[in-house]
């Protein structure tokens, strides 16, 4: 199996459980070895009083993109900790996209960088994502 | 009005228009100057596969405990960033308890310290917020 | 040997190693199980044209606190990663006082709370380090 | 006056007054808009009893690379706080490089990724500063 269907193959896996990102409406895309691409629709639910997203989502949306990410190498990778910078609000009806892109993996850790956009391209939050790799496989056994 | 119910006032106000939080349960408790507790239940919606709740919830439990914390001093504060540390998951069903503490206010910055625990005690996130208060009242007056 | 005689050896030790720190005339004290506290003087070749000290000077002094306070329970701990925020400028000729804390402790990993502070008690930078510990032992034997 | 010669001058400007930076035996080069790079030798008075440099120098590196990437605008901008994540051991007699860049703008912030790397490429720390600027002008007129 070459790299690229390793880490499709682990995201398919991740999403067949990921119970939580799925009931969020969020949608996986380009994924490669230590990237993944999160989306979804801020909704009624994750809004306040005055229609704005609650970071809290926008957080999430970035942890999904980063957990596909880094676990594209085939071990079970957990989320040690993350920074966010909010940049801007999110507003009820918008599309958010979050890239997440492998800055450095030495060891079992990692350093992920996600970014979080508008579908119109403005800036609404940096994240970046320390991993680390267990020793489990992702994949079951044919 | 004293420091006290200046900061329960702001919490009201806060929660009236906070529907995302309200959405997921969480209950708003320990109101003070500097510091606020947040608390909810993790629930099917919250977890994956195997029961453990996505890293996104535990943050937006955490992040709710800090924006009401820094709220409570009469004026609109918003959450600039954050970094979390994930200590350990948190199961389906299990009560999650986060306290949020000032640890320092200089300007219109201020950073709080949020523990995130099981009802039993265990630890299981420790976050820090970065605020930056705005210049609009948070109570409308009369 | 109890655990705050283990702590003060580990102190021993690593201060006899740690040529930078004794350069810098940074003095350690208050050593205790997950605790130590760091100072110096703000000098000549630490600050700039205006007379204040360079940000990475701050953070020195307490990343030396953060790492005599992980290294007091007779493993070799190293620094992972650290948060900083720097809530007030050093003067030259300022004592800072650097009081690291343990916050938590899981599996190989901490987090430790660094306060800066002038010796009259001036809020100077807030850090958070996060630590692991080897399997090496900080003491030789006999 | 374009953006280049306006970075470069406000590298010149910053320079003249960085005695700290200097006399680490700091070089700034490759200033552009948002971006910076320093360097600089690890010498016997930065490391440890291992030859090992302490992380405060890496840091110190880092961070002078942000200072000067997010004062290339002409107006004097701040370190509010930064994230390091310190990957591998630096040693004596190596020379580092720390690049910086510019990830986001947005009003009077900033924040700036750091890759420092020792001069055979090996990853040493990755860094994340966040800057806000003033309102003070950094080249004086005339």
């Amino acid at each position: 199996m070459d790299d690229d269907t390793l880490a499709r193959r682990c995201a398919d896996a991740m999403w067949a459980r990921d119970r939580a990102s799925q009931a969020l409406g969020i949608r996986i895309s380009d994924v490669a070895p230590g990237r993944a691409t999160a989306s979804f629709t801020i909704t009624e639910v994750m809004v306040n009083g005055h229609a704005i997203a609650h970071g809290g989502y926008v957080f999430t949306l970035a942890d999904t993109a980063f957990a596909f990410a880094c676990n594209t190498y085939g071990v079970v990778t957990v989320a040690f900790g993350a920074d966010v910078v909010f940049v801007a609000p999110a507003r009820l009806g918008a599309q958010l996209v979050a890239r997440a892109e492998e800055r450095a993996r030495y060891g079992r850790n990692g350093v992920y960088d996600v970014t979080v956009r508008t579908a119109d391209g403005e800036l609404v939050a940096e994240f970046r994502g320390r991993s680390r790799a267990t020793s489990a496989p992702l994949l079951s056994e044919g």
